[in-house]
């Protein structure tokens, strides 16, 4: 962010062209009062912008992006593509998609244009080259926000058009693409590219994700991702054509399944991402979400482009969020790398499917509420210090690999379980480091590893061309690898690497895995270790699947307890070059892989950035070498915490701490060494 | 109804076209045997009666209504328009509808025809119009019974235009509707009318109610049903063109949600509905869905035009109604101002859907059946002295506000819960009425209210043009007013009302709401009294939704006991007036309510009409000043029943009564002054 | 099987066209490793061997079966029709389905094809005829293999207008289609056959089975039944073109719902059927489906086609096949009657849906696998000694009537309960004879019942024409015969034969039913018997539906204990001619009908093959006058069996047994008289 990036940037979504223009002073005021410096404007305002084909008004944006810069308040400045007007669905019905059932849609909602339709992307590239030429001098702009929440797959006969242009730049020739999704199973041998339909629910696929056919429900995946990034592009350009500077995001919506955000990100100059746990939502998930944003462009610092000031309103039971929560979560997402913090809303609109959600000027439309208070006082707050924290880094020595063309391949398989969650596994090892305050970086496969002591990459189903050697290598120059059961399977095709599995990685883990046993994820086996070296327990439990393995070179750690493969193993280490290769053939219960993480950090010197404390998380940024500690208590409870016998300064309220401190529930420190 | 009221009318649906003639004379044997007197006749056979465009049969209707006419049986003439026939459906297709999911239907069912059909209204309305010229002064037509349970809702091309026609008739221009529906919203500003499509899976709203866009999806309830109501006028148009005195009615199916039976009541010249419990409905709720249909026509009797007499089709399960349960059940509708009592259906057909729904006439075709002998034993009482009730009225003072245009709101609503149960709140308040004996009505918001002491309107979340007004005369004039969390939200078109929560309610209830928290329905928080007067407990829990109250004018009664809204107000009460404005700021449990309840009647002195026992119901009937109770134990148990220290006759044997009397299970009584 | 039928063939689906010719070699070399003999080949070649409208390519079958035959192994010859190739559906839309939804299909999956297609029928039977001429005379063709798994319907204008064309030469004209169906219900009259629609989701049905008219959708199974027959029937004729000797089946799928197999087996010369139970599923439901499949052709042997080795890949959880287990089912089959042991697959695919579905070669690759071990275990010991068994036969004295079309119109009921299982009622009566050791043979309404004892038909809802009078002649002479609940009620257009239930049974029973109570499974009721005599209790339970029962010529073994029909007959038993005629009123638990079984039987002589011991099955097959016991223990316990004091010969290792004998978990006996 290029703006006066001295502090936090602090606001949100505003939408004031839903209401009198007489409202907007008081809003300003409201806004100045909360210490909001930033709104994001514009998102969904294309049929107020663009009356019919040929008119374009902005006149209601000029007025609105002066009045806020008047009163220092910059603009994150939206495309307003995100929702096509009616008057083009109508007209041009191409802009409507066709859902996953093969129906053709009709006019409503949002998010809801076919990313292959020419004339959507040409009225979207135009709408966004209307807006840089016009506001690319404009003071006010801060950063280009393209469309919204990028997300939906369409399956019209124009997608599948684009899809066979898209497949023949793959593959060149049918054989090649007939042996890469392997076609002669179930006769389906294509000899003219028009024979290749999208595969949805009247062709190929069933609803929950399963398909006949995975070779082309990957591609169907791939093939849409890219189409939408396709549409983000041309708006991109469309910017560039006027504003060569200015930064350009859309906001991610963190673990959503549908796109390949690592793919997508060296397209966006900066990430941004809306962060919405639900009722339950552990807070390592959310830990682990905004550290995969921080991924996405390897480490650089990301801005929450949404969250809640209170409640939701999508969910089945949408609570408030209890006092502190909200300044507690947004202190989260900066200790994990946001150098913003914003909202969605700054004004709760009064009509359609989001009145009910929260917004830092509630229904009441005054400052006298609880949403309004705890926003002020965060932005008073970051006023003070934020300028500390801005442009810090994260390090981490261990790494988990995520990525979400595995994730695809997982969910469209069929067999051997419909109990396994690739999100689940990758969180499963996530939260162990997450109790240690061990930081832990989410990175994709093509990530270089050689700054990380520890790799990670649970259930690593599908292993990518090189992505083996480059394990290898990894562990062959002393790193320690971590791998799970269900792994090494399949190439990028999802064409199964016969030989035994893991495929590829057998060298690298010195086994091979023969059969992998499926059972209800309410029965579990024991893992019972050889000998407890380094574990608080000698047997633990596992469950979903068992892999029966065979060690070669490597070493078992832990055999099963139970069932007829009792007594074989099912935890094996090698030693691989000068470092270390793990196979965990099931997935262990969390003391497991709390006391295995553990291990693993402690042999490789990783030390916890503080002790930990139960419910409390700590996170270290860096900036001109030296450590700001963000210290978050998630409990209710009182705690207290070792800080180390240095003195450290609370950025909150300029305190020296040294040794410990007692912390609220719900409150926080930040500690600045 | 305007023949030979002198009795209760006891009779049903016949189908005698669904067998061979010969049949007939033993059917009419078996009727009088039961004590039949009226026979609902053609619900069904438009196919038979015109089995083309141009010709017209209804010789077997004239033999069959004469016949039954001839041995004292009276016949309440359906239309026969509720099911097209085959022939009509494949040469005009437009009479098919377009579902939910946008697919065209084709022939089958029932209940399936376009209401915005010009053909299926010509032809419906022509066949009104033959059977009223050719039935007109046919001295066995007691009733007119229009087509058949109207339902179900349409989204083809022709009710999209008529949609549109309607939506311009009620906003005159777009600038009006888009600022009703809130379009800047999401993009949504029409600039053509046909720009707008009808909300459905393939526009705005997604199964199970949940809309993108609340004002259109309201608009397209009243708009579907303003259309089938407009056929039900076609065709009662029709039927007055020859017949200006029968009266004419259709058969309601009680809490249905798609149609807004208030707004259809005043076309009716009398109330009918078909009353089928499911496995588990409460007796009060049955109670309740009398209440509302007498409700619906302010008080006047009604007809209960079906019920089965043992089991029905399509539940999961359908048990048999126990022995005394079909009497009982029978007379629990008479007890709240029914005066038939009619069954589906005289003869059980014997293929086809319903034929495992019981009869009077079961499989086994004889009167030796339990079915069969019940039913003769209740026709023989009702002979005996039914005269004595019929058009007799219920008084009360205390009502109950439903609305289904709020109801539709609520369902529709994204956010805050989806475990808000608008019926279900309803009946928590009438329950406690209920079971204190006191009788209730259920009212629309035009209703009057000046006849009341007590009026509660559980969650008035719309809060229709000139309504709060009317309850803040209401209450001013000396009545208590009871309403609860989520009330006072929005007007007409689901737009919020601003500046705290419950709107245009706040004055009159003295409070502002600032939030509103909503949790899984299986937590929940208590209600603490401040103190117990009144009360039989100090402490009451409450769950759904926690509204945080903040009073002005009102007195706190009760605080929340737990989260971090503990202390502060759940339940208020705001002298306004000569009256009382209540507020309920949670969904509480049946304890509080019922304490409530008896609390505010004692304060209004409104009495019992007999001192409760757990199980019995008792109601009060009035003709010429005479009070005719219905005391029906619903329980297995014998109970004993304090009758007062007058003495009454029990019309069921003409035994006198005085102080108490011992009632066996399922047993009932009416006592007459 | 007309070659070799000295031994049981061993084999299994084999494509080798998934993969390059070099690996074929090492195919073969691993196939005579294990044993197998047979392999079915070119079940989904389609595509591969007709890549357009003219070209025909069978060379790599040439050489596959060549290479095969060399090596001793004989081919299964499939037609390859079972998927159709891409270019067909883009040229022939006409061959795709339109799903229950109305939905036409695209290009996709398999058993995809409309089976009222000309052109697929064209396509289909010249490549079964093209096969035919070229492999006429191959010596290693064992059998044809007709298509894969026939099932799915289809409602397209195509089947529509067959439909019409079915119904017009079942009923000739449509007065008498209109009586069937009942028609004047609902005003559904016909008076074209062109209005009449196929019945689906968007006319009389909805899903789950449930329909609003039982007769189309009762006809609709048949005709679709009958058009995927003669789909079938036309790849038989044309085989026989050039073939008139090798026998031809296709594979059925034991229990599956949607085809009539009894009437499509005497078009097939030997039936196959593909094994797949499911986690959980019980060894007595396999055991009855087997007897099933061997009933189809009144007892001649059969080919058990497929089974898996080890996992399925399409259950939610895969679960592998535990040591011994794949061997344990493999001889449950021989001991029912099949002559064959098959597998799905030889090898693994590699890629698409069924690569995680078990294989005699796996991913691995090569035979040092667990899987591959047991099957070439089990290969070897057919070798030495199945030549004994082939051929032989089973005897039963006892028999359970099964009926898809009683099936079918069970489940399209509208009431009285959806609690009700057809197949688990049968399983509960077929259960408590495979406890007792005592063979039961499935047959269809149309066998003869002279060979029978005992003959049980559970919930016989639908009484054939003449079935009723079948079952009297059969228990006149001294049958046993046993009906239970929900019995009797409709002809085979699901019509209500009134004047009582069980209708047509009611003389041979001595009984009639008035009324049918259900309640939720939960809830259940008690059978109390009369005396004890030849029982284990006094008293039993039941649920599901409850029949009120009154006693004619009958006598009464039971009543009710509870509800208000305590003290009603629950059971009762008639003496019809010199046989006896019992009635079990409700769904009896497997305690009474365990004993009502064993006391039956008792009273007919019919004795176990050997003592009973849990969880241990026996059956006999028989040949040249003498049996082959086969003793299976399913549990995973030392077992002790009694085998009576004439020494058997243990065929598996050539040793003596007398008197008892000890049996491992898991594994079996084969003793030869």
């Amino acid at each position: 962010m290029n703006k006066q990036s001295s502090k936090i940037w602090f606001g949100g979504d505003y939408n004031p062209e839903q209401w009198e223009k007489d409202m907007w002073p008081e809003d300003i005021r409201m806004f100045k009062l909360a210490g909001i410096d930033v709104a994001t404007l514009n998102v969904f305002s294309w049929a107020l912008n663009q009356p019919d084909e040929i008119t374009y008004n902005f006149e209601w944006l000029d007025e609105i992006m002066n009045k806020l810069y008047e009163n220092g308040i910059y603009t994150c400045l939206a495309t307003s593509t995100a929702a096509h007007p009616a008057w083009m669905a109508k007209k041009y019905p191409d802009i409507l998609r066709v859902d996953f059932y093969g129906r053709k849609r009709k006019f409503g909602g949002r998010h809801n244009s076919c990313p292959n339709s020419t004339t959507y992307n040409k009225f979207a590239g135009r709408m966004a080259e209307k807006l840089s030429e016009r506001y690319k001098d404009h003071p006010a702009v801060l950063m280009w926000h393209v469309s919204n929440e990028y997300g939906g797959y369409c399956y019209c006969e124009n997608c599948a058009k684009n899809f066979r242009v898209w497949l023949k730049e793959k593959y060149k020739d049918l054989p090649t693409l007939n042996k890469a999704w392997n076609t002669r199973f179930w006769g389906h041998t294509f000899y003219e590219w028009d024979e290749i339909v999208p595969p949805n629910d009247l062709s190929e696929e069933t609803e929950g994700q399963i398909s006949d056919f995975q070779g082309i429900s990957l591609d169907y995946r791939r093939f849409q991702s890219d189409s939408l990034l396709a549409s983000y592009q041309t708006e991109y350009n469309s910017i560039r054509k006027h504003d060569s500077k200015t930064p350009i995001t859309t906001n991610f919506m963190g673990l959503y399944p549908e796109l390949n955000y690592f793919k997508w990100a060296p397209y966006l100059d900066v990430i941004s991402w809306d962060n919405y746990p639900s009722i339950g939502t552990p807070v390592s998930m959310t830990a682990m979400t905004h550290d995969l944003m921080r991924g996405l462009k390897s480490g650089q610092p990301f801005m929450l482009m949404e969250q809640t000031p209170s409640q939701q309103n999508w969910q089945p039971y949408n609570s408030l969020k209890r006092p502190g929560v909200m300044r507690l979560w947004s202190y989260q997402a900066v200790a994990h790398g946001a150098d913003t913090v914003m909202f969605f809303q700054l004004r709760r609109s009064i009509g359609a499917t989001e009145k009910y959600h929260g917004a830092v000027i509630e229904h009441a439309g005054h400052e006298d509420t609880r949403v309004f208070k705890e926003t002020a006082a965060l932005g008073e707050e970051l006023y003070q210090f934020s300028d500390q924290i801005v442009d810090s880094t994260i390090t981490s020595k261990a790494a988990i690999v995520f990525d979400w063309e595995n994730r695809w391949a997982i969910e469209l398989s069929s067999g051997p379980t419909v109990a396994l969650d690739y999100v689940e596994e990758i969180h499963n090892y996530y939260a162990a480091f997450f109790q240690q305050n061990i930081s832990v970086d989410l990175i994709s496969p093509s990530e270089d590893l050689s700054a990380y002591d520890i790799v990670v990459a649970p259930v690593l189903y599908m292993v990518k061309e090189g992505f083996a050697d480059k394990l290898k290598r990894f562990t062959a120059d002393g790193g320690t690898f971590i791998t799970t059961f269900f792994s090494g399977i399949v190439n990028e095709n999802d064409i199964v690497v016969t030989g035994g599995y893991p495929g590829e990685l057998k060298d690298l883990l010195g086994i091979w895995v023969e059969e992998i046993d499926a059972l209800p994820p309410e029965e579990n086996n024991t893992i019972v270790l050889k000998n407890k070296e380094g574990f608080n327990k000698k047997e633990y439990t596992c469950n979903i699947l068992y892999d029966i393995i065979h060690v070669n070179e490597a070493e078992i750690v832990a055999d099963y307890g139970e069932d007829f493969y009792a007594g074989t193993p099912v935890v094996t280490k090698n030693n691989y070059g000068r470092g270390k290769a793990w196979y965990i053939g099931s997935s262990a219960d969390a003391d497991f892989i709390s006391d295995l993480v553990l291990k693993l950090a402690q042999e490789k010197n990783i030390e916890p950035s503080l002790p930990p404390v139960d419910d409390v998380e700590v996170t270290v940024r860096e900036k001109n070498n030296t450590k700001i500690y963000f210290i978050l208590n998630h409990s209710n409870e009182k705690k207290v915490i070792e800080t180390g016998n240095e003195e450290k300064r609370n950025l909150l309220n300029g305190q020296t701490i040294k040794n410990s401190v007692e912390l609220f529930g719900k409150d926080l420190l930040i500690l600045k060494e």
